[in-house]
């Protein structure tokens, strides 16, 4: 047998990811992954690259596209020079890398529950102590090494923090040493008004590390995201980078520039917004008429799902192998969850991937396994002595 | 001050990427990375891809492709089915997915000395003890956790095993539990006739990862590899690309799987390869001319560099200083030696990137320098008591 590293027994595949393949399907409506609708490739311009981007390029990326994005982000209210800007394979480089800075043996990290899972899975294989972020801030005990959170349209619950929560946050992790990392993946997904301003540009002294994606807004099979960090972050991080995979795809940073610089683009945002908010809307009144007294939900200011509460003691798991047989996929909730709350009864819904009528079509089956089970639940039922 | 992992203690940036920007302004003549001839840039097509490849992707590649390198693999001799290939986002992730799966802090790891430099720097930000594989095989003590070996054309010495070693290598590996980690970017650049079939293909029944690169005979803009492994360490290796990048850029391996299919491939390559075994004949002809009486050097039979010998003692990074104010770059051999031996004097030159004149001119000056050191030091040696 070989002699493997001893990480592997926090190694645990994303059950999204597993679910993929099934999701690709023509016949499968799937609520599983946060894959934008296919029909915002449409107007996506793929012009002819210039061959010189053939040659190996600079490990933080390309320098134009790194001064655009950091004109961006101040824009935003994150002032950061393009020197602090890298250009990253896609967000999730951007989590293995500071989880590779930040994350030894037994470190704690502070996660919001429920959390991105694929975050998670990182955290724990790198062997974080993983602990919720509470009201009142850190569990109790020493500070963490680092906390993960998504102010704005978190995933799953699309919950979106107030200026002040914000600045409180900054100020939390600057005050204790601790490494804030934003994950901003969807701030442009907005339905309603909403403060969005970077938790990250309220740190003031303290260590941060602040990331976006391409993947929502222009197109994920390019694997583009960027990250910008504090002063003391960005050498180690850049480093990191270059032995990850020396530099990112030249031609997919040439088509992230080309998207913003482009004339429509703010245009496109727009139509691309209207549709999602139209898919939000479609999908609130099939929620209402599917399984209007059989889960409660919050309606998600931006983003692309849905957090749903099931009845509790509901077999989620169960649920999930019976829709996948009617062909509907969604997320357990259980996967996002952190700490001593137990396994829950939560699904992730997306809305962004389906249509409307086969949005409502999986849904209609949702409800309808749900109140099979809730009737299959009752003659289990123990009788009273 | 944050608490950062104990990791970044020995966590170091590339000297050839720290050159990279210098190395491609038009004044330098630049002998220190492996970069592609930028001609052989002018006959690669980039059609436009199809809009589908814009959505997430499958982990393990594009199904198409990784069939596609099964097909190559099996006809160089190493049988693997297309399950157990997966593409990476270069060959450089490669080596940190296996590092990850393999190496614990302590864990020994056994390379070539000299070894490709980047491939040193991942093994040891994961902690490894790094120990030389000698004639006879493993340094005294127990067996290596991982042996990380370039049985073909090896950066950077050039160095072309028999196939005796091969198989040797392989059983010893086997038969140790050690896995074996093949890393074979050069193979397609052969000058001479060479034993090449993979070492991994003569492992029976151990534990072996093969990885192969399209940034050598196609284009390393694109950041794309490949790997292939045995059935012990696919599943692992996926979860952990997964958590690494979700999947590499779907654009780029479009293009790969053109570049394989394109009935042009083998007029193709046998062009890059005529054009690389001039560049090494007329390198190989200014070293002896410029060089001739100051470094000692064997000719490569494949791949991108020599690996030249200077007198002892030489003050290499000295040398590298000079070189630079008069701009010309090359690698210190020191970057690439591990174990006992001590820092060396030994420099790599790359001969695929310069054109021959520019070439011969980078070597000029070097010589010159070397004979200025040379003379310079002697009159600072100590006198006779």
């Amino acid at each position: 047998m070989p002699r493997l590293s001893s990480r592997l027994k926090d190694l645990h595949g994303s059950p999204v990811r597993a679910m993929l393949e099934t999701s690709l399907r023509p016949e499968v409506i799937s609520f599983a992954g946060g894959l934008p609708a296919p029909e915002t490739f449409e107007d996506i311009e793929l012009a002819p690259p210039p061959r010189s981007l053939l040659q190996y390029g600079p490990t933080e990326g390309e320098p134009e596209l790194r001064a655009r994005i950091a004109e961006e982000l101040a824009a935003i209210g994150l002032d950061c020079p393009p020197g602090r800007v890298m250009v990253l394979s896609g967000s999730q480089q951007g989590i293995d890398l500071v989880a590779k800075l930040c994350v030894d043996p037994g470190a704690s990290v502070a996660v919001q529950s429920p959390a991105y899972l694929a975050a998670l899975q990182v955290f724990r294989f790198y062997g974080a102590r993983l602990s919720p972020i509470g009201a009142e801030g850190w569990s109790p005990g020493p500070p963490p090494a680092l906390a993960y959170v998504n102010p704005t349209f978190q995933n799953p619950t699309g919950r979106c923090w107030s200026l002040e929560e914000r600045a409180a946050f900054a100020e939390l992790c600057a005050r204790d040493d601790v490494v804030l990392f934003e994950d901003d993946p969807y701030r442009d997904l907005a339905y309603d008004p909403c403060e969005r301003r970077p938790a990250a540009s309220f740190v003031r002294g303290g260590s941060w590390v602040y990331q976006g994606s391409f993947s929502k807004v222009l197109a994920p099979g390019l694997r583009l995201g960027f990250l910008a960090a504090s002063e003391d972050l960005f050498a180690p991080l850049s480093q990191l980078k270059q032995a990850a995979d020396l530099h990112s795809s030249r031609v997919a940073q040439w088509w992230a520039l080309r998207h913003l610089d482009d004339p429509d683009r703010a245009a496109r945002l727009g139509r691309l917004v209207e549709r999602y908010r139209a898919r939000r809307e479609a999908f609130a009144a099939a929620l209402e008429r599917r399984l209007g007294n059989l889960a409660s939900w919050d309606l998600p200011p931006g983003g692309l799902f849905f957090w749903l509460r099931l009845a509790p003691g509901l077999d989620v798991q169960a649920l999930l192998e019976r829709a996948a047989t009617r062909n509907v996929l969604f997320t357990p909730g259980e996967h996002f969850l952190v700490g001593p709350d137990g396994p829950g009864s939560a699904i992730r819904l997306n809305f962004s991937n389906a249509g409307e009528a086969d949005a409502d079509w999986g849904l209609e089956i949702l409800g309808g396994l749900l109140r099979e089970m809730t009737s299959d639940a009752s003659p289990t039922q123990p009788h009273p002595a």
